[in-house]
């Protein structure tokens, strides 16, 4: 029997209308605003009326760093949540949305794959609820009020060369990382020098994850600083008067969106900002909403635990006040292999030692979780090569360390190869055991607040940073932003700022190169490498390839 | 008693759920993709089941040339439609969806107004379904692909002087108008020079609008010259390979959106191309599926007659193969006054003298529409300060023309205060008097196509062009473009270039500055002046005071 494709598997589910979904949640048809018969937001006027509804227990899904191996940490998201329904939970999930752009380059990313996936997959590959185009208008209406507000004689006195709001576009277009805007004479404004980024990297996107209601996302719009005047003191969004305007564009773009599993599962696909300049969670609204509908909410971080665990704990949870009950990390047999040292074309052949080299890159992110008091369990996600030692070298590994690895099929099997890890997920979140508290206080300074993330999390034995980089953060500070957290922006491949450091690098040191202010998503940026906010196509992009077949289906995209 | 704002009008209005209003028009549940509860796209398979059906009649409502006092058209062709279902009959509208973007600068535009109004306004003043954002994406897709393509090494021998096809935003950024991309170093490009238009005024959104059905979308796509080799032989975006994913991008822009009036009649509200150096019109999907669902579809074209009329049956309905079977001609007495040479602050003030002068604008529209065999009438859109002298002198007017002009109360009514025209108006249609023929074959020459446009709709003296415009023509002559209509890019405000010439002027000449090729929509533009592409913001932009009110309704925007 041939494999089935996840597209094939997506196109053959059963979907029930969403309006069935949102009644397994109590959510009536009046307050879910749907979009084509699979898809629908919850409006306002019933998320508000939640308020004083019980949390239930939270639960995250990190991962190793990754490798070109593939971890599957949605694909494991996906299968906890339909796990814990199978085995009599009332449960749900909370993902990311994708971005548009970048399925035109490489093929498109699947929102999970197997049996464990999110549908209806095409639409989520597409424009989906069209929530990254109002961010993309909310984000480029404050970009052109900015320059129009110097056309017309520039009463803030923005200094020109000092303007640090960009504009966005949902595509990968190297042609705009640079360019020079406002040519071709005194009806089109001065020239200047500026550039584009994609759309999940604008701030916009990472305030619309993080704010609590649309007073709130105003409220942090207005916090955007937007430009300086030749004295260095700040503009803002608010003073350029784009705030409501914004919040006008994503009004709707707030609702969580709602869709199902393929095995017809409750799930909220919303929000879906940068893992390195942001902090690469689905939006807080979506989880919140989700907690108080449910008894369990599974949900994920961006990359590994380095990254997408302790921006969860330090900027999701800590800003939204939420309290992570246990969470599981995804690891492969082929993963640890490659930690271990193997190339991904000899990953075909059994390696026991190769698995036990590895292991310790796994263990390390199993204490920095457990280290912010949240109890841990390792889902092994199956692929049919494992063979039986290397799977048992994984389980030892983390048993030597207190803990427990479970074997998960669902990727094959759907729910029924994840019912072992949803039991003891259920178990460790109502034990209580959890006791989450962030890694550093509000109150300690910026820099201390880099080095504790380095220190305690990377492991890293120095963070180097030239004067000027120490003198912004005191100069944030002193301005009032010194209460943020800090939102790392490092490759996501290691513990360390060396993408090639496999394993459980100790001694390194952690550069950082430059920080950056994003006031309206409330956390400074501390970029440790080359960071890149707009990709490029690659010589044959997916879009070469991808069209409607003689069925009308979409194809080339997956 | 106060009168009430078209926004309070409209959050008044007593919608049906829209699968109701897709019952109306036979639609079953299944075939309709709602976007909230008011709302909702016509999928592909239901339009394809249509083919068999018979067209119903086919109403054309244009106007005379706009001026500062406001025509209506809008607002007579929803009013019209709501009348002619209270007569009885089986009719809908089609209109245009309104950009974004310049919503943000000037107050923005609503779906009619008054008691003649399509709803959900709001929504369809913002995002609505999504179309606008599709056709950026699938444009700016088209631009990167372009640019990625030279960057691989350029295989096509693009020459980057001549690249044609530019990148969309919707929103007024004037800094955006004349750019340089490809800074920053070898990773990025190189850099040239080009710019954005409003999405409005993208070639994929005249294809959109004229395409049949999305295979001819993709042919259409496929057609589209983006730019030219140093030997100036075209490269077009089939050989980008950009056209499958474009269709993609598309595909549900491509679906008719279906909305109601505040009566709850039908209305499809899809597509629109600018009416300068684009055709004006909806789409020609939804105006046929309209035909196909209704006895009566009433639909409007950009401008005043001498661009939008012409448009609406020298290109979309030649391309379409529609027959229109009546026209409305919208006139007001203000506007009359206004073309007789009464300044706007002296409208006030009865002047019949200046409404008989200003008549002959309308009679020079009448005599036009009648030339292309559709049989006229005139609407007289009313106001509070007409006075029974003014109305009766348009009316003789038209009297004396062979025609017929009918004062229409629809703003302050609805469809009680429109009843006679609607009954004029299914009169004409059902008459079969209507002989609709274009006003040029395809075989003629494309200068003489349009001299045609200029001497017998504009009456103008001459026609004057470079010798490098005339050059052009004749090249795309040989290389197979001769047969195409011509789009005339004039100023709406006179027959004439000259947009201070109101009335009915004589012995001008129409210079041809530039022309254009637009491939893939299938007409050649003719420029006649400054055509803008990519407005501006004023002082104190819309957006400024834009927001959320209390209760969460948009404020501002209207």
């Amino acid at each position: 029997m041939a494999v089935k494709t996840d597209i094939e598997i997506a196109r053959a589910a059963r979907k029930q209308p969403i309006q069935e979904i949102g009644r397994m949640l109590g959510i009536p048809e009046a307050h879910l605003l749907p979009y084509g018969h699979d898809k629908a937001k919850v409006d306002q006027a019933f998320i508000a009326s939640l308020g004083g509804r019980k949390r239930g227990k939270l639960i995250l899904v990190t991962a190793i760093n990754p490798t070109p191996a593939g971890e599957g940490k949605t694909t494991t998201t996906v299968g906890l949540g339909d796990g814990l329904n199978r085995i009599g939970k009332r449960a749900m999930i909370c993902i990311r949305e994708a971005s548009l752009g970048p399925n035109f380059g490489m093929k498109g990313g699947a929102a999970g794959g197997g049996m464990a996936q999110v549908v209806p997959m095409e639409e989520m590959n597409l424009h989906f609820t069209g929530d990254f185009h109002a961010i993309t208008s909310a984000h480029n209406l404050l970009s052109a009020m900015i320059d129009n507000h110097i056309y017309w004689g520039n009463e803030l006195e923005i200094d020109e060369r000092r303007i640090v709001w960009r504009r966005v576009m949902d595509m990968n277009d190297r042609a705009l990382r640079d360019i020079v805007v406002g040519l071709g004479g005194v009806s089109n404004g001065f020239p200047r020098q500026t550039g584009f980024d994609i759309t999940v990297a604008s701030e916009v996107m990472a305030i619309l994850c993080l704010a609590n209601d649309l007073a709130d996302l105003q409220r942090r719009l207005g916090d955007i600083v937007v430009a300086y005047r030749r004295d260095k003191t700040p503009i803002y969004c608010r003073d350029i008067k784009a705030d409501g305007a914004m919040t006008v564009l994503l009004k709707d773009a707030m609702q969580p969106n709602l869709v199902q599993t393929l095995e017809n599962n409750p799930a909220f696909v919303h929000g879906g900002p940068f893992a390195n300049i942001a902090h690469g969670c689905n939006s807080v609204i979506a989880t919140d909403t989700a907690l108080r509908l449910t008894d369990y909410v599974v949900t994920e971080a961006g990359f590994g635990a380095d990254l997408g665990a302790e921006k969860f704990f330090d900027i999701k949870c800590r800003k939204a006040g939420l309290k992570p009950d246990a969470a599981v990390i995804v690891a492969t047999v082929r993963a640890m292999k490659m930690n271990g040292g193997v190339a991904k074309a000899d990953l075909g052949a059994e390696n026991v030692a190769a698995v036990r080299q590895g292991c310790p890159n796994l263990g390390r992110h199993i204490g920095n979780v457990q280290g912010f008091g949240v109890p841990v369990v390792v889902a092994i996600n199956h692929f049919s090569g494992d063979t039986e030692a290397e799977i048992q070298a994984v389980k030892d590994y983390v048993a030597d360390l207190g803990a427990e690895a479970i074997l998960c099929k669902h990727w094959a099997e759907g729910s029924a190869g994840i019912v072992d890890l949803a039991r003891k997920v259920a178990e460790l979140a109502d034990s209580g055991g959890a006791d989450f508290a962030p890694l550093y206080p509000d109150e300690m300074g910026l820099f201390d607040k880099i080095e504790a993330v380095a220190k305690r999390i990377y492991h890293a034995e120095a963070v180097t940073a030239d004067d000027a980089v120490r003198e912004q953060l005191r100069v944030w500070e002193a301005a009032g932003y010194g209460h943020l957290p800090v939102c790392m922006a490092k490759t996501p491949y290691s513990f360390s700022a060396d993408p090639t450091l496999r394993g459980a690098p100790t001694g390194h040191t952690v550069p950082v190169r430059e920080v950056r202010l994003s006031a309206g998503a409330g956390f400074i940026v501390a970029i440790c490498g080359a960071i890149m906010t707009m990709p490029g196509l690659p010589r044959h992009p997916a879009a070469e390839v991808i069209g409607l077949d003689d069925e009308g289906f979409v194809e080339g995209l997956f």
